[in-house]
């Protein structure tokens, strides 16, 4: 997992809760799509450093090729929180 | 993974930098030995909500049986910095 931020993020038209964010890793920049926007708007996740697990095979989320996974800390019922890093931690730090 | 709360945190004689920590799940606690004392001391760590690594088999490290694993962000040069939770988010919460 590394520490990445996002730099844009708008939803995926046609589609419920995906929001396709655009992540800086300092290295590298990813694209990623993460299925909370039934709970957050894009502008939520707009300029947050977050977690990503960085080591998945890309994958195909209604057309767009996600290529990390947002963590984010689920409650039992389902409701999501996102985990935000301090903004001292440098892009693509290594989280383990 | 699952956030846990630091009840309890203190050196384990005789290692540089192990901090035996008791961490609170919710609805089990465990025993956790994190290798960060040389960059924090106990009381940094009490009190927190963190993120553990709860699936691992149990490990014997300097006599202690770590019970989970405490997830951190570290840069290049081995600068670790905690990441933590917000207080809103239950004990236990999965974290994926």
């Amino acid at each position: 997992m590394r520490v990445g931020l996002v730099k844009n993020a708008e939803r995926i038209p046609r589609t419920r809760k995906l929001i396709k964010l655009s992540v800086d890793f300092g290295d590298e920049s990813r694209i990623v799509v993460a299925g909370i926007g039934d709970q957050y708007q894009p502008e939520d996740l707009m300029g947050k450093k977050m977690i990503f697990v960085v080591n998945l095979k890309p994958k195909n989320i209604a057309g767009v090729e996600s290529q990390a996974m947002l963590i984010v800390a689920e409650e039992a019922d389902g409701k999501v929180h996102l985990i935000t890093v301090e903004d001292e931690v440098p892009l693509g730090s290594k989280v383990w």
